[in-house]
């Protein structure tokens, strides 16, 4: 099996999306003049030019490709060839309204966008293998390619009538009969019960509460109608180049997709990550982004997409200030990534996305954002035979899973002020702020290798990862659980006592009463930091209280109780709190940062034999580091302190040689 | 005819819905014995058993319900028996889409939810009628059967093709022709008048504003559609079970219907109540849905349904503290409840309201909430026998009408600030807080028992009405009226002067000149207090004037005035000084407090000869009742002075013995 | 051609809307002699006739409109007469659905309000043209006739097919061909490429980000298919009636209707304003809005509507203190209005509008309102003829056009923040804060009469645009431009750089590296003021730095410059910054106030002989006018020093006689 090694061979790609299509073909040249000056090795071609290649149905125009792809070989530049099926052109929508999806209220979602296809639609399909066919089969060996890219951020959800025979054949596929469907969904609850398949459709807008299990299996239904979108594609294009490892680009922790289902069907795995340039904590956003899509890939991984400056689709869009983007871009790959690229290459004049910076913007060559751009090339052609193929250690790990995700957002539920992501990224927040660097794991994961495995919240859990879960505590790890964590089955059936009893015994909980989620912007106080979010009226005979709620109607209630080396925090404690909880618990099972000492807001971490520094701040700072290294960027000694501008990176390498 | 008191026999009602078809039957004996540990007596079965005894069109599945209801008539616990007919099974909408409701933007309401029929469905009615027949003919005169309970929570709006024709008959029968439509709706404005009937829509999204009589027609053509569906199904069980009354569960001070005219058709009037446990009026909330009940029932009602925890559809859903389900159980008791009941029995753990707590909770029998609940159940099985069918004194009214609060929220109105329900809930938090027990009455009631009435807001009042309160007021009543009331006539048709000209001569009032809204969060100074919402432009040149404006446009003119007995509140007070004033103008008349003296959040309530007293504080306090009493719960003697622990409840009978 | 002056000859038109079809026509009498008691002398009838006149199709029953027109004749009150296409009966939707709006989600937009018509539908326009060529036919040549009004506030959008096939002929006229079309909405960009004008739709719901392009020519298309509208039915009254003029109000500074197009379709040019009585700068804006629609008339315009009380249409709808009316009335004259009408003469008892107030209000004819319309009536009546046709005269023009609002508000932009009509009206403020009399001019129109040209934000200009600023710098005019002009071209495309090269020269800009939005309420220190909503990473070699940015990313960069007599912002400053920088820069160019030394609040405007001054504060003010005047409402000299009382008016016609 081809892997991303196979495109990147020793080096770090260093790119983006280009889509020479929107200028006169005259610009090519300066295209290739001004890559070569920023070190550019890898663009991404062809993600949204289905309307080009085939103007009218069955119709092929591969000149323009063809002499592009030469005109890159000619000066070394690889290739990563999208199947551009993420747009299909206005034709497929006027003349097959099928392919068009209908949105829960029935509403036409029309062309004129992008992503205007239902993945149920077999129309869509066979035209987009068809396409995909030709393409596979005109450039499947051209000595250019190095990575096929498929599609573009799956993300449409559909829910027509061709949805629904589909939906119907994925619950037959899972549950076999349509007693074992009500079974699974807990029709007896308000009169629900089908009767025959015929009779399902997706969650459509409806009087009151939906069926959660219906909403959760429906969930799973479009990552895996997309899933097959994507295998279709990988089919073809592996068929044609079955060395040519195979892509398609996340969204960064996005709902619509299992990640880690997805991942497996990848040769490569690559993300799409934008932190908001003015949020104080977009470097953990971005490291957070980072060790995630590193832990679906199993080893190094793909920024596909990141900007170069401002995007268009926020409030607000905050361009990024001088030395953010050689940050963020060295930070991902400390953190493992092999590919630092770009949307896009070129700012567009027209379109949708004209304010989304460029790594040339609208101010061209002379600007700001191309200079810092070139830097940036500059240092990763250096560095990419040191790091590159290298992995990163980690002994913590979180876990995460889309389907406890799913389940637990659904419409009826204790607090919608609860919000899965930032759960997950308060946790993640606190490791990074710790100087613990962490991999992500599914439930199901092996977790042998990790000192330290944390749950920030996983309301579903299959019986088999709850298994697992107390198979690793069992086994002398140590493990954190939040709140909300263990509550329903795979089919989101309540477990008795609100909580898995077998994780209610590794904790030593008994009775758990009562949730009692906080309001928004509401604490409650506990010994030695203040809650928030939630808090739990519990009996825990079996535990050790750690910390108990000190006044109100939980007042001696446990907070944070712990039973050996199983611990759970029945509240979310604010930011500081949380983060020193977590570090005195991976102190006790020998986990230790990165590097002792240091200052806030400047992250350490090691990858292959490098140590990469790297200040958040936007003050310069001082970094003790014990012992002598060799800083690689400006090839300077460093002993026992490293000075570091705002924004500043090292990359240390152990010795003074 | 039947009567609530038919059901009680003497006690009062204590149980919940039952939804057994949710677990397996093994559960039932496990649930019977547990409702006996509770002093459960009644449970509600059927809700929503449509798909259980209708899987397919026209089957019958009686068994497990024929099973069911022996069990519990064997176990001495009554059956509530529900009509099944507010959820559909999925195979009528699959089969006959004319049932699924279409809302005002066209979009279909599926299946998958609950409630999802058309009123005006003749498809929809003739199975639920069908059904109803057989379920009639079959537990009819079952001897466990205590109660018909129609249906549940009315409350679908419709505007699909069907519906246009109901209302075209509705408003022929109303009307007789199109010109008189035409002058009632006021068609000559925008060019809106009518040349046929079939010309006639619900109000559909439009371009601006709607006709506003349009808009209220329609309000009063809803609820009575939906009558009719209650009426066709009560009309079959009474025949059946001429000695059973019947019922239908009310939301609380819900707008969609017309709860006089629909208790009017009731044998029992029902409710179903669900004060936030974390507002701190949370008492006054509960109080004033009880003191409207009752008024609809004139005489004993029930509470059909109370949460024993928390709910599921807030934005946080708060539990109960220790105490607050006590507590609420029995000032309804105090207010004339003679059932106290709860959504649901035992808490589900798949489906929609998973969340939504039970008697018996996720927790289990362990749990705090059950441990409460038999506690309730014990005192209400002792004091059933004193209180049950005894009625609550009291010599003020609130009139309430819902036609009013239809017309007031139209779409362009003076000011979108002022919300009917909320200025209803400020005047009934006047008269709870000053010790004051009220009725609710509509404006066209006899009035002569009240010695005060109070009317927070009127907008819309018919000839009759204000005959009415005029006649009320000339024939010795005290009369106290918020703004906004007398505006408009039946058909919303502005009266000349902005205000009905005898209200305007009963209260001393010459010309009006403006309206002067106030913005949210604004005050206008008076004197001696502070207004709210709203104030006004006029002159008073027959009137006292009690307090004026002090600053800005109106400064000096009257904020409240009266005429002898009538008094008129151009704004509305904040609550202490409309708790003082309206105190001030009982005083006057001859009513006093329940009790006097009483501490803050402490509510003292008469109900036959018990004398309730209620602490909603989460503090003790010492009450100061002179005479000597016997506390029935504790059965404890209490003299001069009641101790009440936080959330306490004594229940006083006056003597030592 | 005929014009304005021809239907007010030498007076000040004074009356409003009046639809008598409302009352029982014994009203009508009362009417005229409350417009005589009120010294109105123009009434416009007819606006929502449409199914009064026309109850079927085809019918006509003009004999109610035959004897109102006599009666008002008889009473020398002129006739505006509207035809009454905004409103078709129902009959009309329910017999032709194809008349009936689609909104971009494809809901019908139905009957039941007004304006339910889409512009596109045949069928509405034959029905419209042919009732207008008989209500033209038989009151053309009536004496009492003054002006034709027709319709009234167009503003309806649709997305329907028949919508889509217009929208096609439209853009094939505006473009010839597909490719065209093409290139100038850039549909290279995610694939958008249109291989036949029948792909082409409206823009539609879709799944993300609409092509700006296709929005922008939207947005004209829809302009101009409602001034088909119009000029088809302007067509017919004009030759009906070649004497009398037509026109048809415009919503204030509204987005839908580029004016500067409409108005060249007009003989007399009206609006409806209603600034918001409790806005402290409602003056402001009702001085913006007359000098905007004084520059689409070249001349005298027209107040058709106005309030005088409160609206329905806002959250909270506030009355007019005593005097605004009167204040606001005269402010209009003063900027070039000679007509000051309402909507409408009587206040509604029934429809939608019932709580919009009347000139005759529910109060009555004794009502504080009426009482202030008559006082208004008389002076007007008095100035009239010393007023009616003169000019106002201005050195200062404020570049406006309704094609860069349009480019600008396109969905994914840099900050959403930023609105044009608030940066206009910022800009405006400025202006009227420092005494600065300015018009408004399409960015094409001829400057050189102008000392100063200020350029709030014009993102879209064309070449003859931006050819048209140069010229008027280099011909020595003083321009001031806001940030975020001249970056887009005709199509919408960014022009290289990210603005015009030849506005940059003009400025003396070089490279601009970023936008630096801001984000709401955020603040960026600049020497000598703060900056809001926007801020700029610039280099200007060949400028002068006015000020420069104080903090920050982008300190010591500038945040205003010049180049001569060219300036640029690239911020908005706080409002007093902004008014001190436009007098200095407007003193600079030779250009005084009117007054100097006005207090706040206070505004001074010249028409014709004429000064206004008026004091828009709540409290009296004393205003310095050196030398000798009459002050014509009042008929006392003023030497030196003016009186004002709150909202107090004087008219002052220099010398002491």
């Amino acid at each position: 099996m081809p892997a991303l090694g196979d495109a990147t061979r020793g080096r770090i790609l260093f790119g983006g999306d280009y889509n020479p299509e929107q200028w006169p073909e005259e610009t090519w040249a300066d295209d290739v003049r001004l890559m070569r000056d920023a070190g550019v090795n890898s663009v991404t071609v062809g993600v949204f030019s289905w309307a080009r290649i085939e103007p009218r149905p069955g119709v092929r125009e591969f000149g323009w490709l063809d002499r592009l792809t030469e005109l890159l070989h000619s000066h070394d530049i690889g290739v990563v060839l999208a199947t551009p099926t993420a747009s299909p052109p206005p034709w497929m929508g006027a003349r097959h309204p099928d392919t068009l999806p209908r949105d829960e209220d029935g509403r036409t979602v029309w062309w004129g966008s992008r992503q205007h296809f239902c993945p149920s639609s077999p129309t869509y399909r066979a035209y987009a293998t068809a396409l995909t066919e030709d393409l596979a089969a005109r450039y499947g060996d051209h000595p250019a390619l190095t990575l096929w890219h498929v599609n573009n951020e799956y993300c449409t959800f559909c829910w027509c009538d061709a949805t629904a025979r589909h939906f119907r054949r994925w619950l037959e596929a899972r549950y076999g009969t349509v007693d074992a469907l009500n079974e699974a969904w807990g029709t007896a609850f308000w009169s629900q019960r089908y009767d025959t398949w015929d009779e399902v459709i997706p969650p459509r807008r409806a009087q009151y509460l939906r069926n959660p299990a219906h909403l959760l299996d429906f969930r799973r239904f479009t990552s895996d109608a997309l899933l097959e979108c994507y295998v279709a594609e990988r089919d073809i294009v592996a068929r044609h180049s079955p060395h040519v490892p195979v892509t398609t680009n996340f969204m960064p922790f996005w709902t619509g997709q299992d990640a880690w289902r997805w991942a497996a069907e990848e040769d490569a795995v690559s993300v799409d990550v934008y932190p908001d340039p003015k949020d104080p904590l977009g470097g953990q956003y971005n490291a957070m982004i980072g060790d995630m899509t590193r832990s679906q890939a199993r080893g190094p991984w793909m920024v596909m997409e990141q900007a170069a400056g401002p995007v268009n689709w926020r409030g607000v869009n905050h361009p990024k200030p001088r030395g953010l983007n050689r940050l963020h871009s060295l930070q991902s790959v400390a953190r493992g990534a092999d590919a630092v690229c770009y949307f896009q290459w070129r700012q567009s004049r027209q379109g949708a996305e004209k304010f989304h910076s460029g790594m040339v913007s609208h101010a061209g060559e002379h600007g700001r954002t191309f200079g810092e751009v070139k830097r940036i090339g500059a240092e990763l052609a250096a560095l990419g035979p040191r790091v590159a193929g290298t992995r990163v250690a980690s002994d913590v790990a979180v876990l995460h899973d889309w389907h406890a995700w799913w389940a637990a957002e659904q419409e009826g539920r204790p607090s919608r002020e609860v919000a899965y992501p930032e759960v997950v990224r308060a946790w993640h927040r606190a490791l990074w702020e710790g100087g613990l660097t962490a991999d992500f794991a599914h439930p199901e994961h092996d977790l042998g290798g990790y000192r330290v495995v944390v749950v920030p919240q996983l309301y579903l859990l299959t019986d088999a990862a709850v298994d697992n879960l107390v198979a690793y505590a069992a086994g002398g790890g140590t493990l954190v659980c939040g709140f909300l964590t263990g509550v329903a089955d795979e089919d989101d059936r309540v477990r008795p006592g609100g909580m898995d009893e077998r994780l209610r015994a590794l904790f030593g909980i008994g009775t758990l009463h009562e949730w009692w989620p906080l309001d928004r912007d509401e604490k409650v106080a506990c010994d030695g930091f203040a809650g928030t979010l939630w808090s739990e009226e519990l009996e825990a005979p079996d535990a050790e209280v750690v910390a108990a709620y000190r006044d109100g109607e939980l007042a001696g209630l446990p907070a944070v109780l712990r039973r050996d080396r199983a611990w759970y925090l029945s509240t979310l404690p604010e930011p500081a709190a949380l983060r020193d909880l977590l570090a005195r618990i991976a102190d006790g099972a020998g986990v230790r940062p990165v590097l002792d000492g240091l200052p806030t807001g400047v992250e350490a971490v090691r990858r292959g034999d490098l140590l990469f520094v790297l200040n958040h701040g936007r003050t310069p700072v001082e970094v003790p580091v014990p012992g002598e290294y060799r800083e690689l960027l400006a090839g300077t000694p460093v002993t026992g302190t490293l000075a570091l501008e705002r924004y500043g990176v090292a990359v240390l390498r152990e010795g003074a040689a």
